[in-house]
């Protein structure tokens, strides 16, 4: 394992407030770097630090250093801070170090030292704890939010120092490959939060943000190396938490994708491996079968779980072994230090269904615990309603023990439907009413966010044959069905392709470079559709902030008759959005009087992206694929 | 109302045991025929007898007669039976007496006095309850059973003395009409129950033989016209009691087919109301949406729902209100009747989740609290496994107060998923693994009917193109997957058609009648792949009961991989069978080591329909479109 130039990356960030340090008998502490240059015989602790005040008073030190399991441990005395043990693993260069922190305890520093063939102290750091409190931070999401959803890579380049970042082993940005880092950075997205406000989202999701040092493909940032650092491309851990900070100041929220299912191969767990079982080893490199259904399947075979949940993900991405309760630890602690350090607002689940089904339970416990303001979706990329509800909190008995904690998933289900419902002549409106109908069996499936795409399928667009009338069909559908919406970054400006390969989904965003020849933030450079695509989903989005009606409202839907679909949105305060979809390629007649239990005490409506007055509610006629957004009026 | 002729049949089938009978002040009572032909102020009572020795001791006499409701009521002293109470309904022609029969009171004879503008006494019989403690009646079904499914007027003329009854409204069968009556009954079907068990079917289940006194299309036997008695063109209903006897004695269980939905627009209960509230009524004639979704669905409107449950399902169907608590009791004493008359084993529920929820579990909770052997099997023809889920006993929290309490429902997914396996040159096996994929949500799918085909839909083997290999897979997944398999009646001699309209998939079974030039009941009037089909069919159900482990063993399923699918049943005995479908039109080599958690302690196999001997567990080469049902040896 390389533990200097780790080690070095550590401190030159600034970040590892820790601070080890070699203690020579009877002599004060040398200054960090000394001791760094002199021995570094502890590389890291993570967590990187932490809080007094947590609820849960265990914490548990995963040391790392050459030779470090020889040591025994001391804990210098701490008002409220025991050592309960330390042990040993299988590799030399781990301790684990478990401390009770009593609720009395202060913030202050930690001396740990280690008796080995040297002897090495170490400065662990206490804070003070800040989330609970703090309006502004771990503000959770709701229906009222809007997601823009973005990889970071792709969107804007802010901060043209972070190309080049030596010691990374794709150190350099090349725009011109699409499986290379285009340069993109926290400072880019900041730079255009006004866009995003303009636009109307609330939430911005990025593609994981913390450090991906692999050779290959790390754009994406789905192959983690370090459980506690942001990747140095786009910006220091500490920017993060400024980041952050700055889009709360914004009144954006903020979502951070995480990973629990596998890591990165180049994480410096995976080359210097605490121990076997901390990975799910196969004889040779096993694929998972990327199908769920032998979870639950009462009749599945134990072979089609494990190559499920234990399979790798890909060559490169070893698959993490939950049911290790110390690799739970180790993971359930590095999710609780982001939110505390950052205040983000919500967690988005990568390949949730994929980890160990008791340790999603327990992942899901112990962050309500400490933050129950948190909001938690997973991406669940299943077959049927039934299938997604299984891994959000829903109305089921538990299946092999397993009851899933997890507020929302992603609605995979209703962005099928809508693609169905959008393609073709005649798209099938039956299917999206459907893609609703199963909502019984979630505990709350407002809580669901619902898409029309996102960097691992085709672009929306594309998919429905680059028609702009089904366009606005499904924003419309989008921002007015019930959950909370998410926009993939450049569909608001008709971006398109399709996914084979996927890069060709991940393109950038024009004018996030520069010198870019087009540039979609600004009205001007938004030229011909995708400025009238632009001003359609702004529009409604803006509409939806100021008519909570539309956000927050109870749905009722009608069965689809002849192609049309209709829904409302309301509330006790008497307001009524009436939302009708035509999916056919005729005109259509609507009996209005289907609609009696929510047209009832209004007389007319406002087409509210047209302005288009509607004086007679007990018939309509249609236009050919064609959304209605109207206000109902009294 | 014609109240004459329907007394009149009454005591023609020598069935009403409860006897009219006009009492003069102090005058002994009359004979029966002599009190009918005077006066017949009480047309009928229902239920027509009862028992003593029922857990639940209330019993509700609906009593029909002209001007019946100015009378007061009497009854006799009776050691154990006290009248509670009689009512009136809105029409005059109707009383309902309440008794209260205690545990200790014994058979005989009840004497109900009527006093009104004349004096008329009945007798009332309560006979000695028999199922409980016979063995033979009442048995219920398991997954041992093999359903065979026919419609009793086209199956086979047993008495030819039936095919034209005096007094109905479509009298005489006419065979050139699809829509008529063909002269099938009950007698032709005891004539061939060899047929049946030489083909292993264990249970019996025809379309409703209740009375269907209508004009038209009266012979699918779902436009009930009296809950008390069997059509009389199929026997009567002693007769049908008798076949029960006579089923149960050849080793063949008994399904009735009921409706609880709506009944025939010519039942007296619809041609002389009781009360308006009675039935749904609606403005103008209003037809079912047919469709479910918005029962549960969290958004659905009250239309949809009223439109589903109270609709009409046809013109002729009127649409019973089973929410009106003396309806529901009317609807369940008749159905507790029939099991107690006849020790029927199983009820088949036509349009189950039509009927009010409420009411689905009342009339469920009386059958079970009375005869908790007995079987019960809902009609949820709905679009996915949830929503057929939600109308069995399943796994989730109740809806709006709705948890079912039905043991069993048909599988119309995995009847949608056969289908899709076996179209086209490489059918979609993935969905046939999916189908029974979703069975945590069951209480016990191995409870669930499975079945091709039905009188509702178009025949298998046009649905597979005629295509002997497939219609072979097909036979097989039928006979070895969980569930209590149902065939229908001409789908094991390869008839054939598409179900528009109905009639096509309605026909005569060949040799059923008198004259028919071929006869499929004999092996030699099998000619062609008749009689191949035939065998097969036999071959796997004959090798089903004697090896309970294809019936009642474990199932343990594979993910399909390269278009083939694998399963295997196998029990704590030691037993195994693996049943693998190669769906493609390609010979396929599968390697058999991914199966080794069931094939561990077997090294061979032997085909049981070919006798083929396989003698590598370890790889196989099956060919294109086949099914190997593999007994497996140590």
């Amino acid at each position: 394992m390389k533990a200097s130039p780790l080690f070095s990356l550590a401190l030159g960030l600034g970040l590892l407030a820790a601070t080890p340090v070699v203690v020579h008998a009877s002599s004060p502490p040398l200054p960090v770097e000394a001791a760094a240059k002199k021995a570094a015989p502890i590389t890291r602790i993570d967590p990187t630090f932490w809080w007094v005040g947590m609820k849960n008073p265990k914490l548990q030190l995963l040391v790392h250093g050459p030779g470090i399991a020889a040591s025994q441990v001391e804990l210098a005395k701490y008002e409220g801070v025991t050592m309960d043990s330390f042990q040993k693993l299988e590799s030399p260069n781990y301790l684990l170090v478990n401390l009770t922190i009593s609720p009395s305890a202060k913030p202050g520093k930690l001396k740990l030292l280690f008796k080995g063939t040297k002897k090495v102290a170490y400065e662990y750091e206490l804070r003070q704890r800040t989330t609970p409190g703090d309006k502004t931070k771990v503000q959770g999401l709701t229906q009222q939010d809007f997601i823009y959803f973005l990889m970071p890579d792709r969107f804007s380049n802010g901060d043209p120092k972070n190309d080049f970042v030596q010691g990374m082993r794709a150190p350099k940005a090349a725009r011109d490959s699409m499986y290379s880092r285009h340069g993109g950075d926290l400072k880019g997205l900041e730079n255009h939060f006004d866009y995003l406000k303009e636009l109307g989202a609330t939430a911005v999701w990025m593609t994981p943000v913390t450090e991906n040092d692999m050779p290959k493909a790390s754009y994406h940032g789905y192959a983690l190396t370090d459980y506690y650092n942001v990747d140095r491309r786009y910006g220091t851990t500490e920017e993060y938490k400024q980041f952050v900070d700055n889009a709360h100041r914004n009144g954006l929220k903020v979502v951070h994708d995480v990973v629990l299912n596998h890591m990165g191969s180049k994480n410096y767990l995976f080359l210097d491996q605490p121990a076997k079982d901390w990975f799910n080893q196969w004889p040779g490199f096993t694929r998972s079968n990327y199908n769920s259904s032998a979870l639950n399947d009462p009749y599945g075979s134990q072979r089609d779980r494990d190559l499920y949940n234990k399979g790798w993900f890909d060559t490169t991405m070893p698959d993490v072994n939950q049911s290790n309760p110390l690799v739970a630890t180790y993971l359930i602690q590095s999710f609780l230090w982001w939110v505390e350090y950052t205040g983000l607002d919500a967690y988005r689940i990568d390949t949730y269904p994929y980890s160990d089904p008791k340790f999603l339970m327990q992942w899901g416990q112990a962050l309500n615990e400490e933050f129950p303001q948190l909001f938690k979706f997973g991406e669940a990329w299943v077959g049927s309603t039934a299938q997604q509800a299984f891994f959000a909190r829903n109305v089921f008995q538990p299946v092999d023990g397993f009851k899933s904690n997890l507020e929302s998933v992603f609605d995979f289900q209703s962005q099928g439907a809508i693609h169905d419902a959008l393609r073709g002549d005649n798209g099938n409106m039956t299917r999206l009413y459907e893609a609703l109908q199963g909502d019984w069996m979630y505990e709350d499936a407002t809580r669901n966010v619902t898409f029309l795409d996102n960097h691992d399928m085709s672009r929306f667009y594309s998919v429905i044959g680059e028609d702009f009338a089904r366009y606005k069909m499904g924003i419309a559908w989008l921002l007015t069905s019930r959950g909370i919406p998410q926009l993939y970054y450049g569909t608001e400006v008709l971006m398109k392709n399709f996914s084979n390969p996927d890069g060709k989904v991940r393109e950038d965003f024009p004018g996030g470079w520069p010198g870019d020849k087009q540039n979609y933030f600004t009205a001007a450079g938004r030229t011909g559709q995708a400025g009238e695509a632009f001003n359609y989903v702004s529009k409604l989005a803006q509409y939806r902030k100021t008519h909570p009606v539309l956000a927050t409202g109870k749905l009722m839907q009608f069965i689809p008759q002849d192609g049309v679909y209709t829904y409302f949105r309301y509330n006790e305060q008497g307001e009524a959005v009436m939302v009708m979809l035509n999916g056919s390629k005729d005109e259509k007649t609507v009996d209005g009087t289907r609609f009696a239990e929510r047209t009832g005490g209004f007389s007319t409506g406002t087409e509210i992206t047209t302005g288009t007055a509607l004086s007679n509610l007990s018939s309509f006629r249609i236009p050919a694929h064609t959304a209605w957004v109207v206000e109902l009026k009294k």
